[in-house]
């Protein structure tokens, strides 16, 4: 039997009791080309709250009925498809559940021999580093001596940002929820200093944090924050639209900062999806995987074991009480 | 005696009687390095607006007392300057008065056997034209095929940008304000379709007249127009932010359309200046004035004789009454 979360109603506004259920399907049997993948990891991110919504994105709309879409790695437990062999172990949008029946389609063997746990290949070594780098490091193109802010900075992308920011000799100022994560991002990733949103006076702190102003802008949040980031941006800044995880709960679409700033100051912003970057992913796997045995760049995971936790785990996400990338571990290897 | 406009009050939403006065004061003596323009031609623009708020953006800010901050064409009269001989043409920040003295930085001469008439160089080959040759090729580098959708089509830049627009073999859709001016950009720019946003069902027609939705589109308006083309862009479409009108009188500072677009979307927005680009001046000149002998370009000046008459006449740009680029007639050549 397979365990299953299954989307039974869009939620609206935070995700609530009732829009995910728990249930139990057979497995089918494989038909030509198929393998069977048993799940292991179970990957969880603000863009997931994005696909519960029914509407079309970048990727097709969810229907209610659908098991919930996710980013998974497993083990190939059988196979019809000369492509994969028993014992593989393998990523895919394997979805909230036990076992799940592939074509093949979109599916990745994960190298075995790297001497890095598996789990580094759900946050760092997965979408999380992906996103990361591509997002920073393709969409801004970062000089040494710029001054970089990334929100949502102890966050799993935000975090890696920081630190890549770090080894391009960027000064990173990191806008976080709390004290303990500023604390994290300055005294543990050596970022230059951070910006507890909650409490401290953010146009304050940006003005005295990054005297030179801002060069490049990491956007993940949205909303007030945004637009105190953007009133100190320079001339010829970027900014990579990489998320928005404050409007992801809205029930209505909030507007957007004023364009004036981005005008005057002949700002080049850039929206980015990290599918867009498949073909490139091992050419930042190598720079990222050389970059944590250098020790420079840190990363954690937030492990929640049990598939049956995984609808209450994802709103952590929402209200900042995550410790690192956001993981469900679905069985043992 | 030198008649001037005087910034007399930082205006409070729309231009009003008095923020602006008109008085005499002496033309000064020359020092060494100066020279006396006789002014014959002052543009009215959307962006002197924003001059006129007393915050610094991508020029200094006015202050109170100022001459009223303006391009204009002119005649060099007396000259203490190597550089300049009595009766070059030139182009320069000469501002809202009859004569202005210069140390000859910024200034331009503005060759004389070209066979287009002088106030051309206040349109087309002027800042206008600057602004929608490179706003539009330099930005966004369209290619043919793609729809490219212009908000204030039928306005100076927007016109020049619609009719580029068709030159590089796109598909144009114009945005305007009455039916006169859409008509005009169908029937005698031959762009591909328009658009009345006051009376026509924006979202429907951007639709009817998108198919393929819009690769491209460049921005002088702001508001609501903005969310309807959004949610009509293509992936990795392109956006020209060249102005924001509709905000340029607002009291307070608007909200912007929601971002969630550019992010789905990989949509490139990018702020521009046309000073930016001086130094390219000359490569848009050859194309345009190509452009312009093949009868590919076609313009229209407005032209108010008076200096008396520009703090009327500017509110024309905020209106849409203008017809065509709006220049103000100092004096004969």
């Amino acid at each position: 039997m397979n365990k299953q979360w299954i989307l039974s109603k869009f939620p609206v506004g935070e995700i609530k009791e009732g829009d995910l259920v728990y249930q139990e399907s057979e497995i089918p049997e494989l038909n030509e080309g198929e393998i069977l993948i048993k799940n292991i990891y179970l990957s969880l991110d603000p863009a997931n709250r994005g696909w519960m919504s029914g509407q079309k994105s970048y990727v097709d709309a969810m229907n209610i009925g659908d098991i919930m879409r996710g980013g998974t790695i497993g083990v190939v437990e059988e196979t019809n498809n000369n492509d994969f062999k028993k014992g593989d172990i393998v990523n895919a949008m394997g979805g909230w559940q036990q076992f799940c029946v592939s074509n093949g389609k979109g599916v990745r063997k994960i190298p075995l021999d790297t001497g890095f746990p598996l789990d580094s290949f759900m946050s760092i070594f997965g979408m999380t580093g992906m996103t990361a780098y591509f997002g920073l490091l393709d969409i801004t193109k970062p000089q040494e001596g710029e001054t970089l802010v990334v929100s949502a900075a102890a966050g799993a992308v935000g975090s890696i940002v920081s630190q890549i920011g770090k080894i391009k000799g960027c000064r990173v100022i990191g806008i976080a929820g709390s004290q303990e994560k500023c604390d994290w991002l300055v005294n543990d990733l050596g970022i230059d200093g951070s910006i507890n949103y909650k409490t401290d006076n953010l146009r304050g702190k940006l003005k005295e944090l990054c005297p030179k102003g801002i060069d490049i802008y990491f956007e993940n949040v949205g909303g007030p924050i945004t637009d105190a980031v953007l009133s100190r941006m320079n001339i010829g800044s970027r900014i990579s639209l990489c998320g928005l995880i404050s409007a992801y709960n809205a029930e209505s679409i909030a507007p957007g900062p004023a364009w004036g700033n981005l005008l005057v100051k002949r700002i080049n912003l850039k929206g980015f999806i990290v599918f867009d970057y498949i073909k490139r992913y091992l050419e930042a796997y190598q720079d990222l995987s050389n970059w944590v045995r250098d020790g420079k760049i840190k990363y954690k995971n937030d492990i929640v074991p049990g598939l049956e936790n995984a609808s209450h785990a994802i709103k952590k996400l929402f209200s900042g009480e995550n410790n690192g990338k956001l993981i469900v571990q679905i069985a043992d290897l």
